[in-house]
């Protein structure tokens, strides 16, 4: 396991992607998960085509999940739980797992304006109840655009309120200075993922209000300068 | 009942206040409704303190409710369901009733930082579910800071998310635009209060942490301009 390698799986879709994108740009090694292998070797070809020299690679999740110190989950809610099952065996002590899920309605057909109740509160907590002991899982990126994510010349002017455990929390905090415009914002425990996923059904509202089809973001007024 | 008075019932509470304080200085009536007329009237007298020559009343909050076609509800949640029934026989057809409600745990004797559930989904929809028919409510400024609502000189930095019907909603933005900094954004339909409503928590949660206690805001990027 090399530590500066970041594993995202769901790397294929557009949000995964435009991270692996981003943290390829600036020299982290990526391992790209895919429940098919052949779908995350593309996107690795993607990324190595737009990041020329990026150090990149395209596995199945329960691989991606054993290369990296942490680990994202770029993943639509509805694969949540199957793709924790088939991970959670490969995770170890320490490791820390990001939770960008958020439990859109459209998990069961429903509009990407509501959301679902989750027993354990959000996504994360639902994360959190399934992965072993000794791992921790901190909840970010939730309100990112993915189109602003891959326009690699652009900053992203979006803040990422980071929940979780301390000491996770401000390693992912410190993952969100790697690109630009993104700020991270200290959003204390894990259970605040429950307000946090549910503004990601509120920007898709305002993004189909607005006719803002790169996707709105979230700042924060009046945080003391860094 | 003169159409430019804007009644607010808890206008004697920080947030209510501020907002009183805020319209009277762009010259528009106030009503300013209490649970006890001497507090009311106390209220009144600091906004013409503090803004010579406003139009304020202190009434109880029954009679504030017939004075004004809009009527604010600046009042803790754990009063909403009383003062409700002490202001609905008064409501007529065609008022719009402001829910800037938030059902902080507080209201149980928990932190500010945790939201309770609300059977109809949140205070705003709670409101709602009380009002007679033909009059319509509107979910806004629960976010909005009410120590810089109280600083005349300043701007309020801060996005407003309004929620409710067509019509009233727009109403309702427009008295965002009197208050310098504030920006009115269209939150769609009343359920989306459940959302905004809990935006609240997080950011008690961040002014804590980030001791900030004239209180953040939030702005949302890449809308387009207005």
């Amino acid at each position: 396991m090399n530590e500066n390698t970041i594993a995202i799986l769901g790397g294929t879709g557009d949000q995964g992607l435009g991270l692996a994108l981003r943290f390829a740009k600036v020299g982290r090694p990526i391992a790209i998960g895919s429940r098919k292998l052949e779908r995350a070797v593309e996107a690795a070809r993607k990324v190595r085509e737009a990041v020329p020299g990026a150090e990149v690679e395209g596995l199945l999740n329960e691989e991606a999940t054993t290369r990296a110190p942490i680990v994202i989950l770029s993943i639509p809610f509805e694969h949540f739980v199957s793709t924790l099952k088939t991970i959670r065996e490969r995770l170890v002590e320490g490791q820390v797992v990001v939770s960008m899920g958020v439990p859109l309605a459209t998990a069961l057909g429903d509009a990407a304006v509501r959301t679902l109740g989750v027993w354990q509160g959000s996504c994360a907590e639902l994360v959190a109840a399934f992965v072993p002991k000794g791992v921790r899982v901190v909840s970010a990126f939730q309100n990112v655009s993915a189109h602003r994510l891959q326009r690699l010349e652009e900053e992203v002017p979006c803040d990422v309120v980071v929940s979780g455990p301390k000491g996770p929390r401000e390693r992912v905090m410190e993952l969100c200075g790697l690109i630009p415009g993104l700020r991270a914002v200290d959003g204390g425990p894990l259970a605040n993922a429950r307000i946090v996923e549910s503004v990601t059904a509120l920007l898709i509202g305002l993004n189909v209000r607005y006719k803002v089809p790169e996707g709105l973001g979230i700042r924060f007024t009046g945080l003391p300068e860094a």
